[in-house]
């Protein structure tokens, strides 16, 4: 078992998979991230496809590395797709839960939790989406016990972010406040954690990883960002020129 | 009442409450331009929210603090959402119609105008949709005696911008020509508006002051801007960091 | 007949003609494309519609100069759309077929090659999507053996680009590797032959046009792109600021 510290250059070599196996990496995302969440994955050296449509999502999911389940603009179609992809997914590829908004209606929360049942190998989730999931506030432990009793990795994105197995938890410093005024932001964060889970069997390990390095290229991008608009532009070219020196002098882990 | 020379100072009055209250404006918008919509209204200081499903509208409007309507990318499923959310909002919360491109379709025009008789508390529009849907020329004086005899404030956008409630109008001149490059800009206004109208009752002051601060933001990202990428990433980063000098020293309006 | 040297003052002019014209080009296009697709149209002159809805499509193919159909996100509502398009488009209005991931999905592949069977004035896709087609290599002499036998002018994208008629074929060396890292980049270079197909008869004409426009547009963003990011913002700069004599200048085409 790898400790806190050393995160870091496990992300820098993640990436550094990602980028040498170009990963297939199958979206099932609302519509507002779709633009924006292929174009961070490309940046990350991944490849990704966006299809929802139930009579296509199998052969999509069939030859992806890895699936991306979001719940924004979530409809009748996109619930068929989902459970089709997963149907496709069980035991052959992982795959994130993204429950965007849940706080905010209830039968998306109860989908959500549906979904959880299925073993994601992930969630990537923040506070209020986790509150309305788990019942409870997002403590350190809550987060442990639910990722304990569901065998998942939870990612909660946040100031700082939390990743627990159950057994493993580690806090991320990394990102800026800035990233928060740039829709679909946690939705790309998701999808760079199924890119990084299609490299990495340790789902612990490829969710700091994910999380780590949206966070340090969002950092560099606030650096010499106007605004939310040129910080959208500029993350993706962080990203796309993430070295690994960078990644291990600016994560910032701790337990 | 106020006159137009009022007109800036309550357009940052607006803005800074916005930003106080991050009011939740959802949108019923086309595909083309929701993620634009949503990264302006996030710069604004609001939170948008864009589920278009049928099964989920009714929660998200209901704790919404305003609501857009705009009919680009129209389609069965999105009638039915627009149906729900305006029985929703009626009488709860503040809405805006954008009736896009319905000089381009009949069947849009016709649900167009069943929508224009629920009293939209403003409607934004061009020159080309005006006259399809007013059947007539879009002269001051025929948006005024529309917006009067429907009781609705009409933000025509154009060069100038006429905001009427059809007791007062008042021209704006901001903006520069490259917005017109840059696809969604008038949707993003008519969020814009959305926004302005959760935090400000009186809706001509609050189309008004959507209606100046998109123009601002827009000339300040002409200033530097090389073309229409630049400028559509410059007034995201301009909307933001827009301050109350600014907005006054910058504001052209007129009767 | 021109000979490949006229092609890059061709291009100037076709991209003039556009600019003066400003043609309406409606795009059946997938939901992760349509932003930045509209974008690329309005950048070189061109307006952009993009409804799918089978309710509509008709009104506004009736009024459009030329259509693109594009096979991404495709589900049973745009295959609807797309054939009633095409029925409003026949011998009316010339039409690009992009038959995108087609190597992806049987379902998705049987439909394009229905599509392929109505004559589109051009094709545009890259190495995997013709052999997926074809069910053959896309060598040169396959090329020309598949646009001959289809009446159709085969645009082929990739390093270099390929654009054949069956009689006349040319290859186009421009572009820069980033705009691989850019999402929907194909997709745009589509829908501005089509834009070039509004104004210009000759299909083989168009396409290299088409191409043409958008490499070199690429290869002066890339100058000064940063990554990714900066690039997708800069191509539709450039696009709109190019001038014959840099197109002239920068066209690099040859047999």
């Amino acid at each position: 078992m790898h400790a806190p510290r050393d995160l870091p250059a496990i992300a820098a070599d993640i990436l550094a998979r990602v980028r040498a196996r170009a990963p297939r990496v199958h979206c099932i995302t609302n519509s507002v991230a779709q633009n924006f969440t292929a174009n961070m994955l490309l940046a990350a050296g991944a490849v990704p496809s966006m299809t929802t449509d139930p009579a296509e999502i199998r052969e999509f999911v069939a030859s992806a590395d890895a699936l991306l389940v979001n719940l924004g603009t979530l409809d009748g179609k996109r619930q068929t797709a989902i459970k089709d992809a997963l149907a496709e997914a069980q035991g052959r590829l992982p795959w994130v839960l993204d429950p965007v908004f849940v706080d905010r209606a209830l039968t998306r929360a109860a989908f959500a939790l549906e979904l959880a049942g299925q073993r994601p190998n992930v969630m990537r989730l923040n506070d209020a989406e986790f509150s309305a999931l788990a019942e409870e506030q997002a403590s350190p432990a809550a987060l442990e016990r639910y990722a304990r009793e569901r065998s998942t990795v939870v990612g909660l994105t946040g100031d700082p972010d939390v990743v627990t197995d159950g057994a493993r938890t580690v806090s991320i410093r990394n990102g800026h406040p800035l990233m928060a005024k740039v829709t679909a932001m946690g939705c790309a964060a998701s999808a760079l954690v199924a890119a990084c889970l299609a490299v990495e069997s340790d789902a612990w390990h490829a969710t700091a990883a994910g999380l780590i390095l949206i966070g340090t290229a969002g950092e560099i991008a606030a650096d010499v960002a106007r605004g939310p608009g040129t910080l959208a532009v500029g993350i993706l070219d962080a990203l796309h020129g993430l070295d690994q020196r960078t990644i291990v002098e600016r994560a910032k882990v701790g337990s």
